[in-house]
């Protein structure tokens, strides 16, 4: 993409509203513009990197053996009636009449209704294990939303739901999840712990928040260190192995992590004190088991091998890929701006032409721009007539992972300056070498 | 994906509330499922026909030169004071309270949030031309939601907003739009000719509707028999040429062709009688020129090279790829079910095993999913337990461009059967040669 046709409005000052690093951020690289209170338009760049998010998170639910689906946003009151949350859900829903005085909402959750899809198709054992997942906007009418799309209103989510004929079925499709959000936060290149926590209006007896540690997290978290260096399941992980899922929870949970509300200062007294770890975090997941809380109140029930009616077990698992832009972006900057991962960033690498209208520097960042596009990367193009200084602070701003800078003084010898966002390495190659360098020093996602 | 792990919920009888054919086959295939009126599920088949639309429009918007944004759902219904709209919009605008009695609305278009973002940024005839598209769930309370998703009140839309200096530059930007509608029909498998038309609650004064031909289409239109023969722009069209622009929309509105509210009989009848086609027709995009109707009222400006303000011209254009899929359906079946072309099928082959549990087929089945996948292909293997019969007749009913028949006779010799759904055609091949024949056969998509 070319930097001068497209709509990348950065800012050299942070807007005061915005209290935390992300939000000063995200506005300041031109990722997001505030629409209402908790309400947010994502730029060409803020758009991207959310679309990358959500497709990493997409392939993980996949390889889960998850099956997407697409729910709308506004449902019908009466499905949350048969459940009897219509009522207890409070002010967070958004409630509607529509023209015809019928009572609507805006979904904040869509355990209901994934249910009654369920209880219309599903009949027998046989169709479980069944995980039905979408990746949709929600609506929380929070009171006071802040820190950007952080704790937004609007915001999008990938929700999984989980059917399952008995506890120990659940169990599995619940270390499935657990296993699924362990690659998925590694593959975007943030370390995610899972920890004990609370239901609130989910329900059930069961549940792991995943948290990213981070200096500004909106709680505080206690964990064993040790965790910083647990190995992540690899791509090949077999998600039909019920053993090789329980045995991987069990490591994953065999040390004290904890957030604020379920923290136990006994517990967590008899971790040898080098050891423990105590900061704060922000939550980018939350799964939940919560058995028949709703297929009892809405008759989803599957026939058993013992010809019997059951009602199924279920679990629920959501990742907020919109809210995770913004937690990245706290694991990764600096005083500069955003470090994105290879894997999440919006543009592979940045090419800076320091001399707009000289027709050799032209020429080359041209040549680059075509070779890198036909080698399947992407890349922003920074053509805008503008001072070397204001384009070196722009590119360390939007932290595109590879800065490639032409110069008239390096290309005279054939070269340009490669720049690692992350590192801060510079390394001066020929031009023709930039392609596989590029190639062989992006970390692989998969 | 195997067939017995997805949910594909195919029904024998159409349901009576169905009144077209492609509701109906979208209920039978298992593609959606309505959650309230004119409100649908996209079940995991439809989802993938939808992506798939969505995908050609967002390659095709692009290569027109157009920006990817995301707008939200929920609006400030300030917004739509500045512009005057609020009030003139009527019932089919979903009007909201939020928990602090502001007045919200889910957006039916954003027209007004556009020109907001553009106005804050945008300051300079330089940063011109500009335009904006996004891919985004609308909301329209119809007062009588019917058809399925093609008259559904949430429905998701691609509506891009183009941005210039003066009429003539904006007119360029909506022949870049007619351009690329054309082709992005043609790619999606449909014939669908522009025709005057009317320019409602968007205003303006330059108005075309694509219009795809079907006996079940909404409205009557009327046209020039030839536009059905005409040439398609071709995938390296240079859309920065204002004259080939220009010569392209002088072409395919050179001959008559107007919708029912835009017929002028005298006109039509000046049409050799021969060359006369009168039909009925479904409106799948719509794109308008409107000067300054938004820009005016809400002040986006711009300086021009005379250095003085300009009020912007603008242009909309919107596709709706929910819509579309019913569309290619009323485009594309017969009496045994849904002919999806290869461009937008859910998949792209479908294996049907006739004697599940049978060693050799089932090992050959096994191994043509795993090649075919491999070759970058979407597959769906029908590994359920049933007779060939009914798996015959789902084939048939989902329209999945390829089905291979593995049976144990042919497999005896090292065969199987392979059929088009679209022709019918059947022939029987070597095992190994299926790959290279559906790769060798399939219609290229660019």
């Amino acid at each position: 993409m070319r930097f001068s046709r497209s709509l990348v409005p950065t800012l050299r000052e942070a807007p005061r509203e915005a209290e935390i690093v992300s939000h000063r951020l995200m506005l300041r690289a031109g990722l997001i513009r505030q629409q209402a209170a908790g309400i947010y338009s994502w730029l060409p760049l803020g758009l991207r990197v959310l679309r990358r998010i959500e497709q990493i998170v997409r392939e993980e639910q996949n390889r889960a053996g998850a099956t997407e689906i697409l729910m709308p946003t506004i449902q019908s009151a009466d499905l949350w009636r048969e459940s009897g949350r219509y009522d207890a859900y409070g002010k967070e829903m958004l409630r509607i009449r529509d023209r015809h005085e019928r009572d609507m909402l805006f979904g904040p959750t869509n355990e209901e209704m994934v249910t009654d899809i369920f209880r219309t198709y599903v009949k027998s054992y046989r169709d479980l294990p069944l995980n039905l997942y979408h990746i949709q906007w929600k609506f929380r009418d929070e009171v006071r939303p802040r820190f950007g799309v952080m704790r937004g209103r609007e915001f999008l989510m990938k929700d999984a739901y989980s059917f399952d004929l008995d506890e120990a079925g659940a169990r599995t499709a619940y270390n499935r999840m657990f296993v699924a959000y362990l690659r998925t936060f590694a593959r975007l290149g943030v370390k995610a712990i899972p920890m004990r926590a609370d239901t609130g209006p989910i329900g059930g007896d069961l549940s792991h928040e995943f948290i990213i540690l981070a200096d500004t997290g909106e709680s505080a978290v206690f964990c064993h260190r040790d965790y910083l260096g647990f190995d992540i399941p690899p791509a090949d992980f077999d998600f039909q192995d019920t053993a090789a899922l329980q045995a991987t929870v069990d490591r994953w949970t065999s040390l004290y992590a904890a957030t604020e509300e379920m923290h136990e200062e006994a517990a967590y007294a008899a971790v040898p004190e080098a050891d423990r770890l105590s900061a704060r975090g922000i939550e980018v997941g939350h799964i939940f088991y919560f058995g028949t809380k709703y297929s009892a109140p809405m008759g989803a029930t599957v026939t058993g091998p013992d010809g019997k009616e059951h009602q199924v077990h279920m679990g629920s698992y959501g990742i907020g890929p919109s809210r995770l832009v913004a937690a990245v972006i706290e694991a990764w900057h600096d005083d500069a701006g955003i470090k994105w991962p290879d894997a999440v960033a919006p543009f592979d690498a940045t090419i800076l032409n320091l001399r707009v209208g000289d027709a050799a520097t032209n020429e080359a960042c041209e040549r680059l721009y075509r070779e890198l596009g036909a080698a399947g990367r992407e890349v922003l193009y920074d053509d805008r007539d503008e001072r070397p200084g204001g384009k070196f602070a722009t590119a360390d701003l939007l932290g595109i992972p590879w800065q490639i800078i032409v110069g008239p003084k390096s290309l005279a010898e054939g070269n340009v300056e490669l720049k690692r966002r992350q590192t801060g390495e510079r390394e001066t190659i020929p031009l023709e070498a930039v392609a596989a360098r590029i190639a062989a020093g992006t970390t692989a996602t998969a």
